[in-house]
Formats: C-alpha cells, sequence, structure tokens
C-alpha cells in the first residue's frame, strides 16, 4: 500500500483524527507503531459495537504496527473510593487475569495473538511514589480537567466531583508515557482523555500521540447506541445462525453504516454498492447478506457464513423449520398443561402476560399450527411430542414423559 | 484554673475557634489534648509575627496539653514540581534537619524543650501508595476545595491552577488524622486548610480537631504586616536593646495590640492599664516599657530586660552616647575624606543620595557636633578619632590609622 492508501485504510470510518498530518508523518518515518487501545478490565462480553475500535486495531497490525490492549486494572483494584457506590467493588489480581483471558479469546477472533501485546497499567501506577503522583498532577491545570464536558458539566450544575476523579485521567495519560504510545484509539466519548495523554507525553518530554476515535455503533434497531441492555446487539461470540439472521433484520440504511464500520471493504467499493442498490441493478437483500456473511466470516468462518445463509433462506424464504431444533424432555405426569405454562417455563416467554400477548397475536405455532386461544391446553396422553415455535427465530420441540 | 479561666487564657487574641463548644468539650473531659502547629521547613528567621502562634501552643503546654510542631518537609522534598519557580529548589534531607534544629533552637526561648513534639509529615505521606492517595483524594469534593478564597479568586480571574495545588491542601489535612490532633493553631491565612482538616479527619472516621486562627501581627510601623522585607521587625534572636528599643519605637496605639498579642496579661489587666493611662494615672512611656521588658525577658532573662531598659534611659532620655560603641580603623593614608563617603563605606546610609539627605536634615554628628554641609570633609591629620552618630540609634567609632 502507498503512503496514501495506507492513511485511507486507517482513517475510514473514524470520527476524529488528531493530528492527521501526525499520523501521516509517522506512518512516513517508516517504524513499527506503537497503538494504544485502553480497555475496562471488568468481565468482558464483546459484541460488534466493540469491534468497531478492535477492528482499527486490527488494520493497524495489518500494515505491521504493534497494537497494544491496555488493561486498566489499576483503578479495578481501588474499586469506588468514595463508598458511595455498592455495585463497583474492587477487583482481586485472579479475577482481573481471568478477566483479561475471557478478553483475549474474544478479541483474538479478529486479532492476530502472536503480534498483540496486552498490559496493565498497575505495572507502573501502582510503583508510583508520592512524589511521582505530585509531578503527574503539576502538569496539568484546573481549567484544563474542566475543559472535559463532562466535568464542566457536573461543576456548573452543581453535582460533585470528587478530586480523585481528576487524577484517573491523568493517570490514563501517563499510561502513554509509560508505553511510549504513538496512536492511541478509543470511542469518542473519550476524546478528552486521548487528548489529555497528548498533555502529558508532552510535559515528559515525549512525542505526543495521534489519537484516532471511533464513533458509537447503532444497534440493530438503527436508533439507539448498541448494547447489551438494549437487546439490540450481536455479541461476537454468537453463533453463526444467530449473527446472520440478526444482520439480516438490520434496515437498509443501517447496512451501509455497518459496512463502513465493519467490514475492510473500501469507502470507494461501498459507494459503488450503494449506487447499483439504488439503481435497482443489485437486490438490498442480496447486498445485506453479503454484509451479514462478512460478519460471521470474521467470526467463524467463510464456510459457516455460507452454511448460516442457506439455513437462513430455508428458513424464512421457504418458510420450513430449521434443520436442527432443540429437544427438550418434560416431566407430565399425565395431566394436561397450559400452553402458557409451557412457554414460560419453557423461557420462549417472559412472563404469562407475554405469552398471552403472544398467543393472542398469532405468534404461537403448535405442530405447524397457529394457536390463538389463551387458554389453550395440551394433553401430553394425546400429543407425545410438541413443535413449538414462536415468532419467527424461536423453535423448541417437547418430549413429555 | 477553672474551665471558664482556661477557655479565656487560651482564646485571648484569637480571630476564630471554630467550634468553641467543642473546644470546651475538649478541655471539660480533663484529658491531655493534641495541639498542631503546622511549621514551614524552610530556613526559620522567627520574629515577633510568629511568636503570636507560638505563645498560643505555649498556653496549651503552660496547661499541660501536648504540643506538636510538625514540620511539613513532604512537600519541601518535591519543591515546585511545574519547574516554574526556580527560587523554591527541593530540600535535602539535611538541609530539613538542620533547619528543624534551627527552629527548635528558636521555640525553645518560649517553649519547654521536654514536653514539645517536633515530628515530620514525611514520616507518613512518604509512605502513601497510590491507592492511599486516591483514596484521600476521594474523600473531598472539586466544589468544597474551590471554597478555599485564593482557589476560587485565581480560578474566576483565570490564573492557572496546577491540579497538585490541590493535593497540598489535603495532604496537610491528612496529618491531622496521622497526629490524630485534637486541636490545630495558624494564622488565620490558614483557616480554609484548618477547616479542611476537619473534613478529612470526619471523612477517616475521627472526632474532628477545634482550629483556632491567631492574627497577623503589624509591624512596628502600625500599619503593614511584621516581616523582615519590609524592616518593620523584632526578630526573637536580637540582643535586649535592640528588642527593648525596637519595642519602645512603636505607637501608644499599637502598644495594646503587642499586650494582648504578645503578653500573657489578661484581657482585663490591659483594660484596667488602658484606662489608667487614659485617665493620666499612668504615663504611657512606662506602660510600654513594662511590655518591652516583658518582651526582652520572653527571649532572654527578666535581669537582661532591666539592664537594657536602663541602657535605653541613659541613650534616649539623657542623651548620652552608648557605653559600648563599635570602633572601625579605616585608613586615610593622611588623605582628606569625604564625611558622604564615610557614611556610606561604613554602611551607616545606604547611599550618597541617603547620605547627603541625612546630613542636611540635621540627622549626622561628628564627635557630639551636628554637621549639616553636605560637602563637609574631615582631615585625619587633624582628627584621629570620629565618633559618628546617624540618627539615634546608630553610633560607631572611627580610628584612622
Amino acid at each position: 500500500m502507498t503512503l496514501n492508501e495506507q492513511i485511507e485504510f486507517l482513517i475510514k470510518g473514524t470520527v476524529d483524527v488528531i493530528p492527521i498530518e501526525e499520523l501521516k508523518k509517522k506512518l512516513a518515518a517508516g517504524r513499527k507503531l506503537r497503538v494504544k487501545l485502553g480497555c475496562d478490565p471488568t468481565a468482558p462480553d464483546i459484541h460488534l459495537g466493540h469491534s468497531v475500535v478492535i477492528r482499527k486495531m486490527k488494520a493497524f497490525q495489518e500494515l505491521g504496527h504493534d497494537v497494544i490492549f491496555l488493561i486498566g486494572d489499576f483503578t479495578a483494584m481501588i474499586g469506588d473510593p468514595t463508598g458511595r457506590n455498592a455495585t463497583r467493588p474492587p477487583l482481586t489480581r485472579e479475577q482481573i487475569e481471568a478477566n483479561a483471558e475471557t478478553y483475549k479469546a474474544q478479541i483474538f477472533k479478529l486479532l492476530d495473538p502472536e503480534k498483540t501485546i496486552i498490559d496493565f497499567n498497575a505495572r507502573w501506577l501502582n510503583a508510583f511514589k508520592p512524589e511521582d503522583f505530585i509531578r503527574l498532577t503539576a502538569k496539568v491545570t484546573l481549567a484544563q480537567m474542566l475543559e472535559r464536558d463532562d466535568f464542566s458539566k457536573r461543576f456548573a450544575a452543581g453535582v460533585p466531583i470528587s478530586v480523585h476523579e481528576l487524577l484517573y485521567p491523568l493517570a490514563q495519560g501517563y499510561d502513554s508515557v509509560a508505553l511510549k504510545a504513538d496512536v492511541e484509539l478509543g470511542g469518542t466519548d473519550q476524546k478528552f482523555n486521548l487528548l489529555m495523554a497528548r498533555e502529558i507525553q508532552r510535559a515528559y518530554g515525549m512525542e505526543p500521540q495521534v489519537i484516532m476515535t471511533t464513533p458509537l455503533l447503532e444497534g440493530l434497531d438503527g436508533v439507539e447506541k448498541m448494547s447489551k441492555s438494549k437487546n439490540n446487539y450481536i455479541g461476537i461470540t454468537e453463533s453463526p445462525d444467530e449473527i446472520y439472521g440478526k444482520a439480516m433484520s438490520i434496515s437498509d440504511d443501517l447496512m451501509w453504516r455497518y459496512y463502513e464500520l465493519l467490514t475492510d471493504l473500501p469507502s470507494a467499493e461501498i459507494a459503488q454498492l450503494k449506487s447499483e442498490v439504488e439503481s435497482g441493478a443489485r437486490h438490498p437483500r442480496d447486498v445485506k447478506s453479503e454484509l451479514a456473511k462478512k460478519i460471521v466470516a470474521d467470526f467463524h468462518s467463510r464456510a459457516e457464513a455460507d452454511r448460516a445463509e442457506a439455513e437462513f433462506i430455508r428458513r424464512f424464504r421457504e418458510h420450513q423449520i430449521p434443520t436442527e431444533v432443540e429437544m427438550r424432555a418434560v416431566k407430565s405426569g399425565g395431566q394436561k398443561i397450559k400452553l402458557v405454562d409451557l412457554l414460560v417455563q419453557n423461557e420462549l416467554a417472559p412472563s404469562k402476560a407475554e405469552a398471552r400477548r403472544l398467543i393472542s397475536q398469532g405468534g404461537v405455532k403448535l405442530n405447524g399450527e397457529r394457536i390463538s386461544e389463551v387458554t389453550f391446553e395440551i394433553d401430553p396422553t394425546a400429543i407425545k411430542e410438541a413443535q413449538l415455535q414462536v415468532g419467527k427465530l424461536k423453535f423448541l420441540k417437547i418430549i413429555f414423559e
């Protein structure tokens, strides 16, 4: 790749690259760059939202640079020092190591384990002497700290800011000194901290890092930020069928955003695809299937992606039941059982009220037949096997014993 | 002393006692209180201004309490971490120990060495682990810090405040935790830090200290704060004659202030003296002489005080030259010498212009005769000894060689 191609490859989909001239200069120098990403040491469960920035790390890795995942264990081992937040207990060394292993297992689906450095900031921050803290905090003024958006808003609104909260961005900035970072990546919400690290590197007589921020990925609904709590996410440990099916559920608009942030396809090729869809030359469903398969292939394989596509077509376009349906044995004791209870007991509906709603709206099939009576009961002496389908995606075969 | 007498004795001349109810409660409990005074570890040269708060420590000591002089060596060994202030280099352990010895030699003029504790805050602050710093800084909010007058003014004026400056009051507050201080004394300029220590003790689950502030003492001019740089001070290592003479130079108004802040005389007795002076029953000069002798006695002895008084009367009221005048040999080579030059060369005037002003205003005497001619020359072949007097206080005998 030429220098310009490298730049284009690296900055694709980013929000800020500050300053881009310094990135060009660093790349032009031809040496291996040290590229840092700070990670939370709490139990990781990575979804596609997180993968945006990890893919950017991968891009640097593919160009031969050193990528460093820095586990922020220093603050995690302290917990919440105010004691106000009981849900943030300090983590032990063992918990942090275990979480790091889970984290590695997940990121190595995208990255080359041989070429990826994992480090822990407690390594240097726990060795800080009191005078090191004083020196670090002397590098920055209060006014600089209050430029941080959430600090200034809280300060203006009279919401208490504990003094220790000022120390965290400084400690995080010092990490870039300790790692001699050339580039630091992060979400747009980290922009202040990444810029602060530039100031701190400069104050320690070091060439400041280039900062690159990636956007927050919209979830499957195309509106809210992707998150587990909103249940609009694709987890990277999900099965090929789940990933493919969920990816196919997104809107045509969102598809282009995912192409930009979740694939290596150059921007020019994405624009080409888009114009083909707009002119009617290609069906959006087929283009979306290509995207879905690329995402599956990232975390499984191309073969699995093809299989998932074939299965999806069989189930949804040809309205057939899946080739493999989970089976579960249910002890009935010969007694009749209400369909509502069966759905709830087997996690096909979260509550009886929801189960009744699903049935009355025609979303529940028993052995291929739609049931619309909410008081419907199954007689296990008459029906030995009940193939249940709830909505388009949930299938379960019940064997009565 | 009754409890009320103790309170009156202790709070005499203070500006703030916060909260006075807690001081009463602590005294009423009848146990030994731990009374803290923070001291600067730079080279001490104590004058009467500093002695106000030291006398307050002495009052506690006389009532049987433990007084602790805490040398703030922690920050002194760091120096100015911003590197902006070249005049604040870090002090070494040896320099701090040497300064502490000088400091002790000076305060022990007032205090009982056997009952005085000297401690150093680096003892616990240098042992701080990073998590100890985080925990300490978590105890206080930014808004609390910005209540400090100079912080809020600087912040409002856009004058930079380094983040490390926020740590110092916290570290100083922690000193009261480490010392289990019941009472902390300080100048009025320390009020914020003393109050902050109460918050920090509370946050560490300790009964907060009572804070007591003493006013800044006016210098001999009665206007400016007493300070070496203003040359309006009485140093506690000065000779009995110097102390007595300088004390006699203050105004009658200032005399009452000095009585309040620099003697143990109860307020009622001072009020009594004042009314006697106002009614003409006593001459203010005699009352001032009593004050001057009390001050001399504090740092020398009652006998020295009486001798200084007698000498003063001889010189100034009876217009005699002092019993002892410094002599100096001056090589003249038989040449005439200008009086102006002689004054400047022998530090009797700071400049030729000032020497001319002194002569023209009649402030210079040669062998008892006033010289008013600014071009006056001395012929050493005619005058072998020149007794010079400049103003009321400066005498020097020149022997021409």
